[in-house]
């Protein structure tokens, strides 16, 4: 075994071109081990092991800069810079962050977990080079998914024009989670497949050397035709025209041909896009077969593959993919759009019972919002699913192009909340945040499951601009289900608790643990209502007046960014109203990024716990000194 | 004269094409004469008035749909659909919008005002199209600037995938604002000015023919050969590779041949791009000249071309640009960034001085944003020089790259507040409630021009993190400027004049406004105090609790939107401090988009007004039945 001898990248430089293959070998075999136990993305890594290594073997890091994409696949190079033991806590509390973490090693230099970033970050790294006049390599490693990122393009643009020394490794899998779209994915597929085209290359330069050389205008086209030719042939040239020297495709899992497609492009001054193919889930067979499942997976067993699956209700993804599918049913007019996550989002059943009204766009957020305004002001009925994290790379489209023109677009956020052990780059906690003060919008959040169905009724039902409702990464509380979906008026909120002197006000899945809270609170002689606020806007005016005219003192207890919040919007409210004496207390997520572990560790950290609900509202009894401290930790 | 007899696009379908060459001259006086007394964007519509005469000669508006990228050059689209008769009024207090604008009329089917947005808007109309079964065409005029923005890109690749029929023109000026930067513009320059390139494919072609035909591998290799070739020679190979058919370059003040262009590309399937070429300011002398200058122009004598300037005090930009500066002079780790707006943010002055030190990436404010994120990393000072409303598409870069990566960028934000006759699309009144809520970051405003200096020198001394100033686009007070710089204590205000009872808490502009409203106040017997409420982001606590210890009733007064703003964050301090009985009134921008105007009939309209400001402070006094409606107005 060589992989226990390895503590950090200097240990690789001796090793033989051999040794690194067998190691490449071996660091798959202790992915696959330790993944079948935590879960994690297994596919991805499992695709980049020879590229890593060849990064590690060839460069100095940290000297030299490696920025992964994504992150995601930053295992292998994880394992590569003395993190190995460390494995058994990958993305649980406190333990190995599932993407590039500053804070574990100085290895990591650039953190992600949205896509598209790392061409800039590379750019930004070769300015401050040049600048410092130092001379580390920069090298970003992109996936063909990430690179349809718009942001990627606007890099790849600058990054061509300023001709800096840098290195684009493209890591061409066909796949970024779910299987790309896009032109650009078809170009690249036309390099990799066609061998043909590769042949012809040949040819046509055996071709050249045979045109006879009569007099100097001929050999002046042919000395033209041999660079136009060259340019033609050369299969990047869509980079090529971007102002990048392209060298590829390289098949990614040879190890040799990488080490010196390397070289070579060390020799280059400007800017290298390096064009690799790999497969995703290379060297375990279930993982090749379905890299797409295989992309995140939940814990498994080695031998068969089979996927370790807790029991339990519906996620609220589901249901919502699945009553897409009953009003699509009814209503001609929806179509449904994803930025790259059909899956994810649920849509997979609603894709393969409509296939024409499903619109993947690939990484393309901002795009797809744009182009849902359209088709709302041609009469479509746009349901626009996209995570609560990824829906902030269109907020200028939301603004500028949805509520502006009042487009009646429909957004399913889902993941609304805390994520788990995704972590800090994928909470869903600044949605309400950021949309609430754009005119025109009307956002909600359902108590339950059976109550989204019915949210998506009302935002179909609805014609008057924008309207959006959120939902979190869990299973839902398994209610019973109402066949007939109901509209719910806009801006009413619901009173699911009978209380006197105080009240909760809860949005999604804090409506049940206020409940919970009420009840425990009746032992201390506290009769606690709770509301059921779920829409964040419009707030329910009427009811929040009645509340301040009995003198009720409130909690708002959300699980979101307390700045900006719902709660907030409840102040303001009162403010507008110059009643300044009414008793209002927030419960959100505090000023700071929270890290990766379970929603509850996070729910904890953040100070969402039901011991702390009743506190929070014992604290607000008339003459307590209690004050709130980071939201009620 | 033929212009008076237009009022209506049909109107046009008479005329022979040398009639609507008469007319397109006839246009471009008009439009000269007309800006020469209201100002407006003047180069980019004589840029295109052959453009818009064969769409609306070629096409059946509003049937037909045209959307033009960004809407300030639709002028000419608006004098042909009937609203000649209002140009008296452009960009003024409602009147004719300098934008694209549906409530103008049915022509105008997409409006904008923010860039590369058009190619979006065309996909979702071409595709509601095909779902509706109607056979519209669905033509986007989009800039060579705008198609450097990220979302453009997403856009073609989305396009060129699902290749539904639309048509894109590609206005090639080699200008967006600022002339334009980037490898695709230079990929395009090489299409406009390599005559040889053109030439060389036709020698090719003759080439061609003389290779013998020796046997059928040969002959293959040549038929090949010949493909490749037209593959490499036809010069929109870049556009080719995503998928369109691409028409051009054609001169686009050509009448006959953009017609005959039209209809060429009207026989295609799938979508097309036809790129023309024009010239901003085309047939006003001084414009063609300076087209930068010329872009958008205030009042000026037709003859010399002279600008009708205003005197006033230096803008707030302009102390930006000669203030970084000074600061560049001593500290050599200053860079700055701007996304194609170097002449808008005041920074030609610092371009001339650090040509080496100025990053012009284009339309492309997500990448700015991420890049400045790596350098600062990496050690050096970016500067993120930015107007607010253009800000917005950074959002998630802040989020997930500046902020969550804690990276000291400094964000100049320009055009805070309302910004006069761009109107609605152009506001800077979200930033606060978009970017309070992010963990790490601080944000200030200046009460005058002299401070801004100061938080310059703040921010650059400052090294935890991310800092923003904020700037209004109007001239500054004029005040004396001090030489020495000086940090400004992180989270403090100033009390800018003593009071009891009662204090104004304000930011930006509005503290001097609030120092009037306290005069006038002095009157009535109140003794108003005025806070500088400088910092956004963190507040100033411990003046918040010695206010509130001494009950005083306090009116937050900024020119943002009131959802999110500063005075909410104080509401939501309070809250968590258990100080429930504090009276605290806000006003700002109400929820609702604002549009073209002077300044001061957007602040009138959003109630921000000495009289408003005035009476809503005097209902804040005990026992009064006054509430706010609208945020005061």
């Amino acid at each position: 075994m060589l992989l226990p001898q390895i503590h950090q990248p200097s240990d690789l430089k001796d090793l033989t071109t051999e040794q690194l293959t067998v190691l490449a070998g071996e660091i798959r075999q202790f992915l696959i081990e330790k993944l079948s136990a935590t879960g994690g993305h297994l596919a991805s890594n499992l695709g980049v092991v020879e590229l890593t290594l060849a990064l590690h073997y060839l460069y100095d890091s940290p000297k030299d800069k490696f920025i992964f994409d994504v992150g995601h696949q930053a295992y292998v190079h994880k394992v590569l810079t003395g993190r190995m033991d460390r494995f058994d806590t990958l993305r649980k509390y406190k333990g190995l962050c599932g993407f590039v973490k500053r804070n574990e090693s100085e290895h990591d230099v650039w953190e992600a977990g949205h896509s598209s970033t790392s061409l800039s970050a590379a750019m930004g790294m070769a300015l401050a080079r040049d600048f410092k006049k130092e001379d580390n390599k920069v090298v970003a490693v992109i996936g063909d998914g990430a690179l349809t990122g718009g942001m990627a393009f606007e890099a790849l643009n600058h990054i061509g024009h300023e001709q800096r020394k840098l290195t684009v490794v493209l890591n061409d899998n066909e796949m970024s989670i779910a299987p790309n779209v896009g032109a650009m994915h078809k170009y690249l597929g036309k390099i990799r497949s066609d061998k043909g085209y590769l042949r012809a290359k040949d040819e046509v330069e055996q071709l050249i050397k045979k045109i006879p050389a009569i007099g100097g205008k001929i050999a002046k086209t042919a000395e033209k035709l041999k660079d136009t030719l060259k340019y033609a042939m050369v299969s990047g040239v869509l980079f090529e025209e971007l102002g990048f020297t392209y060298f590829g495709p390289v098949d990614g899992h040879d190890l040799p041909k990488l080490l010196e497609t390397f070289r070579q492009a060390d020799n280059v001054d400007g800017p290298v896009l390096i064009h690799i193919v790999t497969i995703k889930g290379k060297g375990y067979l279930p993982a090749e077969a379905d890299s797409y499942k295989w992309h995140g997976i939940t814990p498994y067993k080695i031998e068969s593959g089979q996927v370790v699956k807790a029991a339990g209700n519906p996620m609220y993804t589901e249901v919502f993919g699945q009553t897409l599918i009953e009003l699509a049913e009814q209503d001609e007019r929806i179509v449904a759009v994803t930025p790259a996550m059909p899956g994810g989002s649920g849509l997979f059943p609603f894709a393969k019972r409509f296939p024409d009204r499903m619109i993947d766009v690939g990484i393309a957020e901002q795009h797809a919002a744009t182009m849902c305004a359209a088709l709302a002001m041609e009469g479509m009925k746009p349901v626009y699913a996209v995570y609560s994290t990824f829906m902030q790379r269109a907020y200028d489209q939301i603004v500028h192009d949805i509520c502006r023109h009042n487009a009646n677009v429909m957004f399913a956020i889902d993941r609304a909340g805390f994520v788990g052990a995704d972590g800090e780059t994928h909470q869903g906690v600044y949605d309400i945040a950021f949309m609430r003060h754009i005119p025109n919008i009307v956002i909600m959040m359902p108590k339950d499951e059976n109550e989204l169905r019915h949210m998506m009724k009302t935002a179909l039902d609805y014609n008057e601009g924008p309207i959006a409702y959120r939902y979190p990464r869990i299973n839902g509380l398994g209610v019973a289900m109402d066949q007939q979906l109901v509209p719910i008026p806009i801006g009413t909120w619901e009173k699911v608790r009978e209380g006197e002197n105080y009240a909760i006000l809860a949005s999604g899945p804090m409506v049940q643990r206020g409940m919970e809270v009420a009840e425990e609170l009746k032992r201390d002689g506290m009769n606690v209502a709770v509301i059921n606020a779920r829409f964040m806007k419009p707030l329910d005016e009427q009811m929040l007046l009645e509340l301040a005219d009995k003198g009720t003192r409130m909690l708002v207890v959300e699980e979101v960014s307390q700045a900006g919040s719902m709660g907030s919007a409840v102040l303001e409210f009162y403010a507008a109203k110059g009643l300044h004496d009414v008793t209002v207390g927030l419960m959100g997520v505090p000023d700071e990024f929270i890290e990766h572990g379970s929603i509850k560790d996070q729910q904890c950290e953040a100070g969402l716990t039901p011991e702390n609900i009743a506190a929070s509202l014992r604290a607000l009894a008339p003459g307590k000194a209690w004050t709130f401290q980071k939201n009620s930790v």
